[in-house]
């Protein structure tokens, strides 16, 4: 197959690959596996879980749970604060799906409760440190009014406690991100204990990947729901998630300039292609990490060769003069991608072997 | 029209006033105006602009030049160095249109000879100090050998140079924007001093949107192709560009939390929506302007109220006590984006007066 303009390669194999180790360890530690599709967004490759016996998931927006509902998933969870202005559609969904809702304050958990016909299941969102989103866990009588809230609501069933650690991205090693989850983990088993008794049972779930990537022992968590897992990207590879080859999507992106008095080369493949997120060390920003390429596969990362900036289309490749020397304008490079699920959002499909093209939502 | 979900607001009124202000600066000049369609990559938006007498555009890849071809566009340059294995589509294409390509090397000419079976308008990239695409300006004998090698192609018609002055982005005033300008133009006419009598006429093309804007003299410019000053962007009004009510688009985004401990909210908007851009200013990042929202249209951006971080679907605002005593949860926010080229890239549509939906390629 002959690849003409930037193409978001995927390796079946490696993914399935990835799917079945966390299938497999979410089995041996005796917690429910709900993945987040917010990755991919294919429903192709949700099949692929569903085959491994994956029956739950969890999406990123009301657009995506819908896709999947239309798909056939039955039991979805929308792992973001629910936007109440959509309760309609959500009420909608709801009458399809078993669906599952963040809320996580009682001005939400009122308006939900006034515009539901349906009931849905609700995950307390969790603070244990990313300050992004949810209650801080040591804000413990804010827990406490809006679970006394819940509980006077008929549409909304109270699940549990969920967290995303999404401070574990900081880190740089298994110990690092062992130290998240233990924190992590500890602030909310306070919290089950303490409100068990009166609003229990209540299940704890997590959703990063370097922590479901990295962490052996799940003692008192119940489900967990990564996403990132599935390709994997350069990123989960300096926070120590993975391997460079479980990394299970690559950019091949075709040579259009070559510039070796200034040891760089053009490539089309730019900021729609990869998004602009970047590794920084040490002042030096990585948008990506060239790869050998060969017949659409790809092998190991070349050391110093990498994508040291973006504009919209263009992408600038910086490698030493015996790397460029090899290279001809027209030729493809692999480039691992930052983050891989803002690259798929931005792609839309994939190619993997043979050519076969796999769509998004 | 009520607002659900994270929406790209598009003033018609600012945006066809910002197209109006461009045409007759061109007109007043003297320059032929070849607006770069990439920003908003709308067909409805393009007619705008051909109902003010454009009929030269300019697009950044070959799937949106056959857009706009199929749109009715006659007259396209492809301002992107010429993806050689795209030779096919591109030679149907030239039987389409009258097209113009990026040959910034002999190899490219080369190939290209090779593979079109039509004619079409070469224009070499040169490089007056964005250190990104083409030949620098300084390196006469490679514009010397470069045109000596297309002076022996028959489907390949030299017709100019172009830059992109990217470097005007980093300038901050209407002096350094001058400073830029004065500097990249002066490169051009001494390259075309030289070349003309053997190769010309040769034409000169500029593409930014800080320099198209600021600059008030376009002395030996023939050619202008900005795209983004169509919509600006707080990115822009930081140049000096514009000011901040000529930027034609604004995000709306639903607020989902309220943190007023430290000071910020939580809307449904992030990188899948705003794209990951930013200005850094004494280390602060800003990913996004809070501006006064009513009825889905906006009105000043509002000190100290800005995005302060983007995840995939998140995000984080940054609000005085004040401001965040006004907000409730349901609010929807409207935040004008630093980069408008990227955010139309992702979002696709735009939603003008009275909720009429304009949609993109």
């Amino acid at each position: 197959m002959q690849l003409i303009h930037p193409t978001l390669l995927l390796d079946e194999d490696k993914c399935q690959a990835n799917i079945e180790r966390m299938v497999k360890k979410a089995a041996r530690q005796q917690v429910a596996f709900k993945p987040h599709f917010k990755t991919h967004q294919s429903a192709v490759i949700g099949e692929w879980y569903r085959s491994m016996g994956v029956k739950s998931i969890t999406v990123s927006s009301l657009a995506m749970a819908q896709y999947f509902a239309d798909a056939g998933w039955e039991d979805i969870t929308l792992a973001f604060p629910v936007n109440v202005r959509a309760a309609e559609d959500i009420d909608q969904l709801a009458q399809q799906i078993q669906l599952h809702l963040f809320i996580n304050s009682p001005e939400s958990a009122k308006y939900m409760e006034g515009r539901l016909t349906r009931s849905v299941g609700v995950y307390v969102e969790i603070d244990t440190g990313s300050q992004r989103t949810g209650i801080p866990a040591e804000q413990e009588s804010q827990v406490e009014d809006l679970l006394n809230e819940l509980k006077k609501c008929s549409k909304l069933a109270f699940e549990g406690f969920y967290t995303h650690a999404g401070h574990s991205y900081k880190a740089r090693s298994r110990e690092e991100v062992q130290s998240v989850h233990s924190d992590t983990s500890d602030k909310l088993k306070r919290l089950r204990g303490k409100f068990e008794s009166e609003f229990g049972p209540i299940k704890i779930c997590i959703g990063d990947t370097p922590t479901c990537s990295q962490v052996e022992d799940w003692n008192g968590i119940d489900e967990i729901s990564p996403g990132n897992f599935v390709f994997y990207d350069w990123m989960q590879y300096q926070i120590g998630s993975c391997t460079p080859d479980q990394i299970a999507v690559c950019m091949a992106c075709p040579v259009v300039e070559k510039h070796p008095e200034r040891n760089e080369l053009i490539v089309h493949g730019g900021a729609v292609h990869f998004s602009k997120d970047f590794i920084e060390t040490e002042g030096v920003r990585t948008f990506g990490q060239v790869v050998a390429l060969q017949d659409n596969t790809w092998e190991k990362p070349i050391e110093n060769v990498y994508l040291k900036a973006l504009s919209q289309e263009h992408g600038i490749i910086t490698a030493p003069s015996d790397f460029l020397a090899q290279v001809k304008i027209g030729d493809m490079i692999g480039i691992l991608p930052i983050h891989s699920c803002l690259t798929a959002n931005l792609m839309r499909r994939y190619m993997a072997e043979k050519g076969k093209l796999i769509t998004c939502m």
